[in-house]
Formats: structure tokens, sequence, C-alpha cells
């Protein structure tokens, strides 16, 4: 963990963050970072999102030119789509002051932490990946309490200081989080069941209801709380599930194979009319599923 | 729709309702039809239940006795899971005054029907399928809130009186349901995709959640909202389910192979990085995801 050049080692309170991107999760950030650093800076695409954000409160001051926005930083967060985060590594490293601490928000991590790998030795990368987000996108939707009892993976590199490591956890805990250090390719493998794949179910079961639709349109008046529920995920931002499912194909074809037998396994049963076999199935799945979210509390 | 014993056709004011079952949607009934009609009245298989439906407030008597419970009802409404259903329409039917409404709340209505079909002439019967609930099962978590907004489906049998069928629709209006009327297979074939497809869908994928946490139960660690939303029904009561994917095989079988091409298809673009037709594809999903639930305003 000690690495070439260890972190400033800034307390976050007089740390100056930089997010890059305001949409949903980096407006929800800066948001949630106010007040427990010494400023944050917002970096948006288009003036009008760095407007919204000042109006919303969300940021101390922000910018359209990326290399003014972290010029001065001593920690960048990337909170852009996964191959934006890519370009933009390149990008930023000679803009970087030393020892910055380069962290961003990315749903895949191996390909990101490799291309981390690549900055200037005297920065020190960070993958990081908060377990939260919505099916809506942009600053309109951001909220500073979003990361509240969120899990947030962080995912050092060998290079990384403690000191670094140190920083993006009291960042984490700052806006609410609940930090799980990772090794990058676990991650990349445990989010392509726990995230990627009830994407994919989703849009494949809008799909089918399309499909149905086409016949007897009637299907939309009678789909309720289950299929809106089971759905919800297939409404999220297309660019960005694109990329997810670009910088993690294999582990994500993997999952669809382990719950394609897994499916089978359920039609084998009805199709040979085999209840006692379905019966130990869906119990188990219930018992399973009521174990994970009892109350729905909410809570940490 | 003239039948050969048109139902009594009281008003639903006048009307003495006798709910059988007293679970999540038999309790949420009874309590949202209180005021609405002459009497409530209560069947549950245990004492206890009976006892905390009185003291909730969601009937006006109850019994444990079938037979009591529906010998002088106006309208019977079976709200038990189907095989039950069944089962309780082959006895219910000498002991039913004449004229009497009988409806039901079954997931699948083609078997219903027909059994409903066989019940003595004097009897007016009424297909009902609202389409709502939890994944919370019992009288515990009965509220009579349940059916606002909730489209309630009606399945006449060629028998069923205009009377009869107007006095069913008033019953759905009286607790804030909005009436649709089905033929019973089209029903069904709609509810295998819109219903019973998103079921089948949660439980393989809290199975292959299962799968993977075998060799690495972190997994458990960082699902988040999505997987949450997107397996909420698989914690549903398995009984009740058993029974639906036994009387609606047909249908879900045929849901599900829908439902494996389309998913099929998401997987081959995948597999092929055809980025272009994955786009496609998944900005259909997404925008007519979004314009199904625009606001989840939860308004009808």
């Amino acid at each position: 963990m000690s690495g070439i050049a260890p972190a400033k080692a800034k307390d976050l309170a007089d740390a100056r963050v930089t997010i890059v991107g305001l949409g949903l999760m980096g407006g929800s950030l800066a948001g949630a970072l106010r007040g427990h650093c010494q400023s944050v800076v917002g970096v948006a695409r288009r003036q009008e999102t760095v407007e919204e954000a000042l109006a919303r409160d969300l940021i101390d001051w922000g910018t359209i030119d990326l290399e003014r926005g972290v010029l001065e930083a001593d920690v960048v967060v990337l909170a852009t789509p996964v191959l934006t985060i890519l370009r933009q590594l390149d990008e930023i490293g000679p803009w970087l002051p030393k020892g910055c601490l380069v962290m961003d928000l990315g749903s895949v991590k191996g390909q990101i932490v490799a291309k981390m790998e690549e900055l200037p030795e005297h920065i020190q990368p960070l993958g990081g990946h908060p377990m939260c987000g919505k099916e809506l996108a942009g600053i309109e939707v951001a909220e500073p309490t979003l990361y509240q009892c969120c899990t947030f993976v962080l995912t050092p590199l060998p290079r990384t200081s403690q000191a670094a490591l140190t920083l993006g956890h009291d960042l984490v805990e700052a806006v609410g989080g609940v930090p799980l250090i990772l090794d990058p390719v676990r991650h990349d493998r445990l989010v392509a069941t726990a995230s990627h794949l009830p994407y994919l179910l989703a849009c494949a079961l809008v799909g089918t209801a399309e499909a149905v639709a086409t016949r007897d349109p009637t299907v939309w008046d009678i789909v309720a709380g289950g299929f809106r529920d089971t759905t919800r995920v297939a409404a999220g931002s297309v660019n960005m599930w694109l990329d997810i499912l670009a910088t993690n194909r294999e582990a994500v074809l993997e999952a669809l194979e382990t719950y394609r037998v897994r499916l089978g396994r359920l039609e084998q049963f009805i199709t040979t009319r085999d209840a006692e076999g379905l019966k130990d199935t869906l119990a188990a799945v219930s018992e399973r599923r009521a174990e994970m979210w009892p109350l729905f509390s909410g809570e940490c």
C-alpha cells in the first residue's frame, strides 16, 4: 500500500474536491460533500448544468473546462459514464497537482483501474463504485441524500497509499456511504449478477410485453406493481448501460449463463408438473429474498 | 347477459358481503368495503384471524365455518389461493341463497370460470382479479387502501346477468378499483406476461445470486436497489404462486418462450459486440418503460 508518491494526506475538511460530471451521481455527490470539505468544484459539459448546480447549491463553483476544473484539486471524482471515464483518465493526467487523489464512480472497475495504472506516478488513484442510483438521469434528479446507507465499493491499486485510501474512505463516510474494499475483478464479477443481470432481465421483460402488446395492447392496462418494480431499472440511462455492458462483457455473459440454467430449471418443473420440485425451489427463493430486505426499512 | 336467474339486484349499500379468506387480499377488501354495504362478513381458517379482523375493524363479524359464513350472503367473494377457490366453488353451491353473486380474486380465470359454470343455476357467478398486491401475505399486512387505483379485471360468464355484473362493478368502484371486463382466456394469456413471468424471472435471479454466493457471499453485500426491486415479487406467497403456475401452465410456458427469445437477442448483441443493435433495443425499452410510469405518481 505504500506508493512512490504519498497522497497530500490532507484531511477531507481541507480538501478541494472536483466532481467531473454533474448528473444524478455526480450532482448528488457534490451536494452531499458540501460542508465536509474546503470546496466542491463541478465540471459539466454544458454551462446550463453548471448554472443549475450552482442554483441548487450543490457546488461552490463550476466550469465546463475540464483542465481548469481539476488544476488545483486535492481530490478529483470522475462521475461520468464508463467509456468517458476511460477517456478522461487519459486527458487529466498532465493537469493534476502532485499527490492528487483520483477516484471515479463507474459501475465497472477492471478496465478503469487498468487505465488508472497509467496515471502519472505522483497521482493517487482509487477506483470507486457506489451501489446506489435511480432509473432517472440528470442533475434535476440529483439529491444529496442519495448515498445514505449506500454500500460504496473502493478498489485500491497496489500503488494507492494508505493515506489516499483513508481520504477516499473518509469521503465515502462523509456522504453517508458504507465503504467496502474489493478487488476490481471480483467487483466486476459480483456486479454482473447483482446489477447488470437485473437490468438485462428487466429489458427483456419489457420487450416481451411489447411483443404481446402488438397482438393485444390491453397488456399495458393490466401491468401492475409487480411488473413495474421488476422492470424499474430498464428505464435507466441507455448510454450508461451501453458502456457498462461493453466493459464488463465476459462477466455479464457468464452471469447470463448461470441465470439461463436457473430459469430453465423452473421451466422444467412447470413443464413436467413437478409441484414438489417447484415448491422446494420457490420456498428457498422466497425465504432468501425475505431475509434480504425484511422490512424495507432503508436503515444502514 | 340475461341469465335464467337474475341477481337479487340489491344495491351494494343493501348487500351483505361475505369475504372468504382474510389474508392480504381478502382482509384488505373487507376493510375497504366497510361502510359501502349493509355488512361485511369474514370467513377464515383460524379463529385468531377472525379475531384480528374484528380487532382491526375490517369485518362486522366473522366465522371459521364456511357454510355459516355464506348462508345469508348477497355477495360472496372468494379470496383464497386458486386451487382453494376451485374446491370452495364445489362446496358452497348448495349453501348459497338464490340470486347470490359469487366472485373471486384469483390470479387465473380460465379454470375458475369453468368451475363457476357448474354452480347452481340460481347463482350469479362473476370472475374477478384485482391487479394489485404485495409481496407480503396475511391479515397483518392488509390495508383498506390496497385497491385504490387498482385495475380490477372482471370476467363475466354468458349466464351472468347485467344486474349481477353491475353489482360487481359497483363493488370494485366502492373499494377504489378500476373495473376492466375481459374474456377469461385472454386474461390468463395477458397476466402470464404481465405478472406470472416477472415472478419467475425474479425467482431465477435470486437463484442466480444464490449460486454466485456459494462461491463468494460478498454478492449479498453489494446487491442494491436494482436487485431489490427486480426481485421484490420473489418474496411472495409460495402457495399462492404454486396454484397460479399450476393453473395457468400453458400461457406461462408460452410467455417464457417469448421472453427467452428476447433475452437471447440481447445476449447476442453483447456476444457479437453489436453496440448499434444493443443501443436501438435498449433505447426503445427505456422509452417504453418511462412512458408507462412517467412519474410514479400513484394516481389513477
